[in-house]
């Protein structure tokens, strides 16, 4: 059966900029399972209302709906124990969890800084409002405000990545030889920024650079046919 | 046979207080190996000479020479495969790879701001110009300067071990339900410390607090038996 994703998406129904979502679909190619990704908006509270979630991801398996991008991730080694597993072990679970947080406070904390005036841009119109009053709220100021310091933050943003340069410089995959859980929870903030910004993240002889292209590549290129902008931009 | 390690220690014999050193250590006890740990200073360059290295942690394990406390933990698993192993499997060694560049780089860093005049003052008197010689030069400022700003540091460090938090309330251990790599790689952070300066790094009701109670209990409670402060202090 095809597993049913709701995949938040900007202002055309096929520019798809969610990390969190990015993490779910590539966790599901991972896996070798068929996914139908329903565009999503902020807006579309009623949507998801039979999830008691007011965020996406969120994902209907058959009878099952599982929620949020690690518990999403949890359940699919779960529920498909035969195919690839998306992380091995206790171990490498609990590192990996580790990593999962490390992402989301030190590199998602300074992308959003990066690509905030440009997310705002490529909004659906029927989402800007919302968008823009829950974030000034959190932020404590304007979007514009927050973004405006753009080069400090990218350098915030490079500096950040410094302890993943030599595991990338030794391995292909922050998660080994192989990509793993650890890979797409990092990469769906690349795909964030691609999605809605044509600022240049990393430099070319960047080990994360490298890293991306190799993640792009993966599935017969299915993330770098997404709408976005090129990478090298 | 017993393996060798020189240790680094300040101006007491029994102060020792290397996070690289302490990684070894553990790493060692992990493995079940006896080891004689030899006193070092920063000056006993002739002392490890025959290693090529002028900095410890260097260990001798019959006729075989291993330095660097990563390289010393490989050694040991592929030495000692037949006994408890300190991290298992190439995703759990990537990801643990990581985890060691992100205590050099956000922890590290962050703690050699909090101690650096206490540790300044623990130094065996004939490490002192060298220290001050070298940490100056690479810090281009005076140790007293560095370290001016104390309480900045610690929160710069209870910043930075945000990440970890999550894990530790999941998790007793970085590494999973058990002890690992992982573990010793941190816990030399918190023990170079605690040789060295009474500053309370951590609050009690910190999931960090409590995960270095369990490191300092771990094998009959070998590393709170080493010389330094209390950590309540």
């Amino acid at each position: 059966m095809t597993i049913k994703l709701w995949d938040l998406a900007g202002a055309e129904d096929d520019r798809r900029f969610s990390p969190n979502c990015w993490r779910v679909k590539m966790a599901l190619r991972h896996k070798g399972l068929e996914a139908e990704e329903i565009p999503w908006r902020f807006t579309d509270k009623d949507a998801i209302a039979f999830s008691g979630q007011k965020l996406v991801p969120v994902i209907v398996d058959g009878a099952r709906e599982v929620h949020d991008s690690w518990s999403i991730a949890a359940y699919l080694d779960q529920a498909y124990p035969d195919r690839p597993l998306l992380v091995s072990g206790d171990e490498a679970r609990t590192l990996t969890y580790f990593f999962k947080h490390w992402v989301e406070r030190n590199i998602h904390a300074a992308v959003i800084r990066v690509i905030i005036v440009d997310l705002f841009n490529q909004l659906h119109v029927k989402d800007r409002a919302y968008f823009r009053e829950s974030r000034e709220k959190r932020f404590g100021q304007t979007l514009e405000q927050f973004g405006a310091d753009r080069n400090g933050a990218l350098a915030a943003l490079r500096g950040a990545l410094e302890p993943l340069r030599p595991v990338l410089v030794e391995r292909h995959f922050a998660a080994g030889r192989a990509p793993g859980l650890a890979d797409y929870l990092l990469f769906g903030a690349f795909q964030w920024a691609r999605a809605v910004s044509p600022i240049r993240l990393l430099e070319p002889d960047d080990p994360v650079y490298a890293w991306r292209e190799r993640m792009l590549d993966l599935f017969d290129g299915y993330a770098r046919q997404a709408k976005g902008y090129p990478v090298w931009a």
